[in-house]
């Protein structure tokens, strides 16, 4: 199935560029849909831009079990980050049929927009707004990278910006969502196991970190006279791993930097990046941002500008639901538990529901990148045969 | 005159963006173009794009007294660098009017593109081709940020990229250029002068520094198991900065830094960043980067990362000539002699033809920002009245 996926949205620049809410999505969702279709599954898109496929089998009651994940991808993502667990969702359909298995409760497909937030620059947005983890009217006036804001792409993309929002009743019907995804790390690799049980997400934020000096020109300016917001930011992002490294099993990223104006023979007036800040426990997350700060703003003040750290978003530390841990752990024998690095969807969905993971092995280790890989035999691996 | 172009190309975050062969670029040569014809001058564009407004007057001859600059901005630039040249060389034409001066020698506006270097990555494009600086199919090949080849931009501004090159029979006809330009740094402030006499260029370069590292999630991936790029080329802007510091009278600028892909959430997979490095000796300057180089590639080789430099241009330092600038003194008594940090066209011209250079005060000694300014008084100086 993945295979019929592998040309949308390729990035140019290796693997794939998928933002949510744009003809990529659209392309992809419609897959998802045919698929979904072509198995007599009952296809609907919610207030929030979620697709939904239900498989009702005659005499089913009761709160649904769900699994899914998402289809949007970072730039320059790999091909399993979200589209492994909706095929594999879509195939374990096939399998129980193929088994004559008959399930006593309603079964749902779920495929969440915007998981990466690489586009409105807020992780999980789809099942944020479900779970009602953000406000609908801060969430209309995120804005892409060229100002249109979430309320516009939601218009453009066929939906209703008045009737986002927390979905009480959908969220009733539902009993568990299990979320299976490509692991993003070594664990598995270390562990010399195909699939783990997820035990819990990292607490995780996002902080614009944007620090203004004195624009000039390069070849005139002496090095002395200089408020050079770049060499700033540039030291600040050394001291964020120096801090980081410090604090064990923290981790502290720069990915995006963005001088302003960005001219070769210009000393910048004003450079911006993101900080993504993550660990297991809340509090050290807390301090390790402080950390941060402090050393940012002593920076600044040393080289003469101005720096302002602004949160963009932050999620606590997240445990799954132990019962359902405890039943996925019967299901796979043997396999360990392992916490994620990584936000998903089914941390957010946790606030709401009683919430579990999968992961599955990924050989290279990496994520987020076109190196990202699954094996066929491991994503084939079926817990009902052993 | 400058009112009347002060509309065009507004940077949206402040200051002028006005890319060579765009159409801000168009607007600015037909108001360039309307104020010549005006004044009754001869207006053509030659095949390099440069923009020629000649005032013949009956009975003059031999080679012609050029003047003028450019009208193309970097981006978030002033409203002084380049078009206080060209609307002096109108008001200069008039003044000579209005006295009833009748030059014995034909007398040329010369307007340059691309002066900055700002779209296609090398500055005094127009220069560098009429001097035969640059060889054409070198030039023609060069891609701007979206993929565009000079070649394509020229086709597509009305030029025919098979007759750029050099332009021995127009650089015959010059018996001198003079360009007047404000001042990029605080030379004049100190002086406690409204005008210096131009003496040399600064040499100076460009370089492209590529740093490969390991693309990966960020919250996955553990603060040891990374070869990150952003981190390694934050070091070298750092360790760039101190080696410029070390060397007395060096300049070395990071403006411009691109990591690919950009994600907040995402390790970089590469980071490419600009290095601007200038100095009155030529010798220095290239010891300046044979140390920059090798910081860069212990720093790389430190962070498991990989490290490419690559020369983008390289002028050596230029010093005017000598006589011209004996009689730009003598009909400024008093003016102090500078040598300037930035290129210009004159550095180039000064290659083929005799050229000399004009610096008008900058009372806030920026340049390349929005704070550029001169005041009407400076501008309005006046060699022959004193």
């Amino acid at each position: 199935m993945l295979a019929e996926i592998a040309h949308i949205g390729a990035d140019p620049r290796g693997g794939y560029l998928r933002p949510g809410y744009g003809h990529e999505d659209r392309e992809l969702r419609e897959w998802f849909g045919a698929h979904a279709e072509a198995r007599g599954l009952e296809v609907h898109r919610d207030v929030n831009g979620i697709v939904w496929a239900w498989w009702r089998p005659r005499g089913s009651a009761g709160p649904a079990v769900v699994t899914g994940s998402h289809l949007d991808s970072v730039p320059g993502g790999g091909g399993y980050d979200g589209p492994l667990g909706v095929a594999s969702a879509l195939a374990a359909v096939d399998l129980l049929r193929e088994r004559g298995v008959t399930p006593s409760r309603p079964v749902a497909l779920a495929v969440f927009p915007e998981e990466e937030g690489s586009r409105f620059g807020l992780a999980c947005l789809g099942s944020r707004l479900m779970a009602g983890a953000v406000a609908p009217e801060r969430a209309l006036a995120l804005k892409d990278r060229d100002g249109t804001t979430l309320a516009e792409a939601l218009i453009r993309d066929g939906l209703d910006p008045r009737h986002v929002g927390m979905d009480r009743e959908s969220l009733d019907g539902i009993g568990c969502f299990v979320e299976l995804h490509v692991e993003q790390g070594r664990g598995l690799i270390d562990l010399g196991h195909p699939i783990a049980v997820g035990s819990s997400i990292l607490g995780h934020g996002r902080w614009r970190i944007t620090v203004d000096g004195q624009g000039n020109h390069a070849g005139t300016t002496l090095m002395a006279d200089r408020r050079d917001p770049m060499v700033a930011a540039a030291r600040m992002v050394v001291a964020i791993r120096e801090v980081a490294r410090d604090v064990p099993d923290a981790r502290a990223t720069v990915g995006r930097i963005e001088p302003v104006p960005g001219g070769t023979n210009v000393i910048a007036s004003r450079v911006s990046f993101w900080l993504d800040a993550r660990h297991p426990e809340d509090a050290v997350t807390a301090a390790l941002v402080t950390r941060i700060r402090d050393s940012v703003e002593r920076i600044a003040a040393e080289e003469g500008c101005r720096a302002d750290v602004r949160e963009e978003s932050l999620s606590p530390t997240v445990d799954f639901d132990r019962s359902l841990r405890a039943e996925l752990r019967a299901a796979l024998p043997g396999a360990p538990e392992l916490g994620s690095g990584a936000g998903h969807d089914a941390g957010v969905m946790a606030g709401a529901i009683p919430t579990g993971m999968l992961f599955v092995r990924n050989p290279t280790g990496v994520s987020h990148a076109p190196e990202e890989l699954v094996e066929d035999a491991d994503a084939e691996l079926d817990a009902m045969s052993g």
